[in-house]
């Protein structure tokens, strides 16, 4: 355990210094162990890392003891797969235990898993997929600036990972927010699994920092502890730097330092040392090689691995005020009403010293209504330019902060570009609002590179996301301020169009007073009769529509809107089932949409029933929505006929 | 039409110059004609680009009668949104007609699209979802080198979208593989839809490309003629340049350039002119304002708006060899088959002056078992690094030039990852095989950042996928060879473990010699009784072995093998539900998967029957792959007892 102020000594006394040294020849131990153990693992980064990640957790403010402390420091591992070091450091803090990491190191139930994770203490999240730290990173540090807590926000990378264009993205956002606060460190062995660095991909790392207006500092042996600690410090006070800019240190390191038959081979980057090799390389540490059997016996003898520990983030307090109500006689789009009721919030809830609702857009603000939020807490609104899958993994980790965040851009951009910058916040507990406009063929000219026809068949594969689809401008209002109430990632999305208020069949707004939005639950908009239509979104009007010439042909059906598509109310969909046949109807892909949702719950609950799927079959072409659809059949008097095809079978 | 000769003449002639004056007028007069009419569009950064795009068409080696000529230069245009500055360039040279263009533009069901489409001659790439066209043009450059034709590859990007992280990962690509016959221009108007790029999101974008080891030319004013065809001409001859590296051109120009009030405007980033203004801006340009109105009335009138036209891109006749057989007593994994089947296919194909069958990889190549591939043929292995939305789109890319390309890399990577650049490929008409490892919670210890959980789910939105599950590495060899033999997108998945051969009831390899590989028809592993497992990848084993758990109690069932899940044989899936209750069984989400699929086939075909699905309904954990299957009740014990009491409910 070591505390060194770092803004107050300007070097490591030689006390520290042999402190390091023992805590390093410990923690290599435990690297060498843990992967030997679990026969997998990277040993070989997370030696190089090694002196690096010392030296840092030595000089950040901690308590271990209470790991999610708000005053901390933090230390972000991009490169999850170093999760030896990372470990290994926290047991010497005490985050967590030497034997609960050796005994559960990658083994199914027990925290310890191969990427780090933050069901371990100490560790801020979960990575892995390479590329993603630094924006989470900047989230971090975005958040101590915005609540005004005077703390660090350090990111370790591989070199290798300087690769992924993500990286690239954050970099500039860390410029544009003035992130002084942010420190990236790069472990700079210049190998990756398939060797070196320059063969496999060639990166000119301090360039690419410098381009992007970046302060550089290079330390040439990043093993050693003196010259670490020096720049660090620089980089920590701030000196001689570019003011207001974001630092990366660069460490020159070697694979698998301290081991002198794993220095600079590639191949223990992935792979662990046999067992004879582990008990030599302790040997070399300084180590009992006999601890690797003694290690063995005890994780063999422990059926009971420790089990995750519980990560809860916290999310604010919102007071979502009244809601609008949009008049039978408005003609608006679910994108306006959305920016209005956002602005509400921002009104009602950011007016302390820092706000609570943020706003993150992708030079769309205009497109997806933001200009409310924006100017009325400009500090909320946070522009992340054409570079979307950083602006998603920074929301995503904002939204662990106690910030309700808000990540609104076109369907394509925030799901299908992004989805699996969404996956990863997802298995980090995080509590993302993603409100996506322009879904569908609604996008109409922008054409098919723009038409959005999946979302449901992407984000019904993440377990924490639900997904709600207004109907119109009203319903917009209720499930917006509904999930700005509620913690978990939801997902609110609309078309781009300009629509009628959907209204009782005497002409009142359905989702006018009284309405309240209630997640799993269906709206019968029209009820009664032998078969039923299910809809949802921009389909709605078109049903309504096709319900209206029904009616007026004495065919009198029932219209289910489905606004909550997950969680989904099944009993609805059997009501309907039961009563008659069932079409369905969505701006999206049938099969993995609506339509294979209604399947489901038939065969679940063991109706059998007639189901006709109308949806988007084909890439629609580029013009006016209505005739994008009408090409796909969904057209009022299309959908009619199909009704009355399907009830006369 | 102009033909300058960029490689013989130093510089344009007086009537050259006058020649693109009159062109310039002309296009700028379609440009704000095309978006007034269609009500909206991009003029604005038509305007900007316009001079540029006159320059380079003027230049390249072109036959407009023959728009995919192998000798062709290529231009790229990534910025897919200035649409209209291109249909309009390609009027000028007959690629097609004015009448075609500004009747058709953004109309439903006509070639013209509000982003560049393939549809329309001489276009080389959709695109629309920006920072994807350099990877495109690097895919087409190499291609270019592969072939030994000597042309040019030219892509057109935006300034907001240097932005994009893929952007910065295609450069490093390029410079790496020594893309000389890139040149790449920038239209630096400095302004994107939220307004100055500066303050949108900055970029200093020649320092990024220098970085990246790229040449870079300033061209001061990217409206000036002379000055666009010195530095092409630069670029081209690569004169005073580094070797071996491509080129950008940064032209500094004014958005919406040539109309006094549109100049500087973002606003016309987006949005067209209204019908007054419009006139006003054609009188500006010395036409007729009257070209408005008589337009407007041919659009009205063109009730049949020309057709898109057919694109289909080249595939190579690939030879596949006889398929290797694995013993019923060997163990491998279907990694290692597909590195030796695709071995196979390089050694059969490559032997010519280009090769033919290509191997993509993200500094993966050992675990996805590319080994093979690049020994026979290094020049067919490309390692793009931890880059995978670029080699994703590159990749796909690369597939309509008359390779056989695989791409390969983890499931995460491969599917999640990167959905959006194969989105992209698919409605380009690629030929991509993506054939992804560690699929699933078979990837073990990796932890749940890493498993692919959810590639059904996600690929069956894309229209042009077909998705194969091999059983076990003799299915896989077949898959493999069968998906070389044909155009078209495919999905070949598999997991990380090593597994036994499937073999028939007497211990034969069931995929063995006479086996042939159908897309849409599944396997009986085991036929007959009164219930159904249906099944595929890497839960045959465990499926396979609950079989004969309930073999040995006196209970016979089924086992269904669905290697092919799309196209998926609907046949032998009702014939199993009217033979008995269906358990199915993953190493997926099952909503979104099998599960989902059954369900969807039981509907349509109107049968009624009990089906339990078995799959990932959580996050699976960090531990051995059998471990992490048994805490989602893929496990032999299980999952034979959840068959008898479904039989026996």
């Amino acid at each position: 355990m070591l505390d060194v102020e770092i803004d107050k000594v300007s070097s490591l006394s030689s006390e520290e210094l042999a402190s390091l040294g023992e805590m390093w020849r410990r923690c290599a131990g435990r690297i060498i162990l843990s992967t030997t153990l679990a026969r997998s693992g990277h040993p070989g980064g997370s030696l190089s890392s090694l002196h690096g990640l010392l030296v840092t957790y030595a000089s950040i403010r901690k308590r271990p003891a209470e790991p999610r402390w708000e005053g901390r420091d933090r230390v972000v591992v991009s490169m999850g797969h170093i999760s030896p070091a990372v470990y290994a450091v926290l047991a010497e803090y005490g985050y967590l235990s030497e034997d609960e990491f050796l005994t559960g190191f990658r083994r199914a139930g027990a925290a310890c898993s191969g990427h780090v994770e933050q069901v371990v203490p100490g560790v801020e999240w979960n990575t892995g997929n390479l590329g993603q730290g630094l924006s989470a990173g900047c989230g971090m540090a975005l958040a101590q600036k915005l609540k005004g807590i005077d703390a660090k926000t350090i990111v370790f990378m591989g070199d290798g990972e300087q690769q992924k264009g993500q990286v690239a993205e954050a970099r500039r956002f860390a410029t544009k927010f003035g992130l002084d606060n942010l420190i990236a460190v790069v472990d700079r062995n210049h190998l990756q699994i398939g060797g070196s660095t320059e063969e496999v991909m060639p990166v000119n790392v301090r360039e690419e920092y410098q381009a992007a207006g970046w302060n550089v500092i290079y330390v040439g042996n990043g093993h050693d502890y003196n010259e670490l600690f020096s720049a660090l410090r620089r980089a920590w006070l701030h000196e001689d730097l570019i003011p207001g800019r974001p630092t990366l240190l660069v460490l020159r390191t070697v694979m698998g330092k301290g081991v002198s038959f794993m220095e600079g081979k590639a191949k223990y980057h992935g792979s662990p040392l046999p067992p004879e090799d582990a008990k030599k390389a302790l040997s070399e540490l300084g180590l009992d090689p006999g601890l690797l059997d003694q290690w063995q016996e005890r994780r063999d003898a422990a059926t009971d691995v420790c089990k995750a520990h519980e990560v809860e983030h916290p999310y604010p307090h919102i007071e979502v005020g009244e809601p609008r109500e949009y008049g039978a006689d408005v003609k608006t789009d679910c994108r306006s009403a959305y920016g209005n009721a956002l602005e509400d919030l921002a009104k009602l809830n950011n007016g302390g010293p820092a706000p609570k609702v943020l706003g993150f857009s992708c030079d769309l603000e205009g497109s997806v209504k933001m200009q409310g939020l924006h100017s009325v807490s400009p500090n909320a609104f946070i522009e992340c330019g054409i570079q979307e899958h950083h602006a998603a993994a920074c929301a995503g980790a904002m939204s662990c902060e106690g910030f309700s965040v808000f990540f609104s851009t076109f369907g394509v951009f925030a799901v299908a570009e992004t989805y699996n910058q969404h996956r990863l916040s997802d298995q980090n507990g995080s509590h993302l609002k993603i409100v996506s406009t322009h879904l569908g063929l609604d996008v109409g000219e922008d054409g098919p590179t723009h038409q959005s026809i999946d979302y449901i068949g992407l984000l019904n594969n993440l377990f924490g996301f639900s997904i709600f689809m207004p109907a119109d401008p009203n319903q917009t209002d209720h499930i917006v301020r509904h999930v700005a109430s509620v913690p978990g990632n939801c997902f609110v999305g609309m078309g781009r169009s300009k629509m009628g208020v959907v209204t009782t069949e005497d002409g009142k707004p359905f989702f006018g007073k009284g309405y309240k939005f209630v997640p799993g639950r269906a709206d019968w908009l029209r009820s009664g009769g032998r078969a039923t239509f299910i809809t949802y979104g921009s389909a709605v009007p078109y049903v309504l529509e096709a319900w209206r010439l029904l009616k007026e042909k004495g065919v009198e059906v029932g219209v289910l809107n489905m606004a909550s598509i997950k969680p989904l109310d099944q009993d609805a969909i059997e009501k309907a089932a039961l009563a008659g046949p069932i079409v369905t109807v969505e701006d999206h892909v049938p099969h993995t949409g609506l339509g294979g949702l209604v399947a489901q719950v038939l065969v679940s609950r063991g109706v059998a029933q007639r189901v006709e799927n109308v949806g988007v079959t084909h890439y629609g072409g580029s013009g006016k929505p209505a005739d994008l659809y009408a090409a796909q059949g969904i057209e009022p008097g299309a959908l009619a006929a199909r009704m009355e095809s399907l009830i006369s079978e």
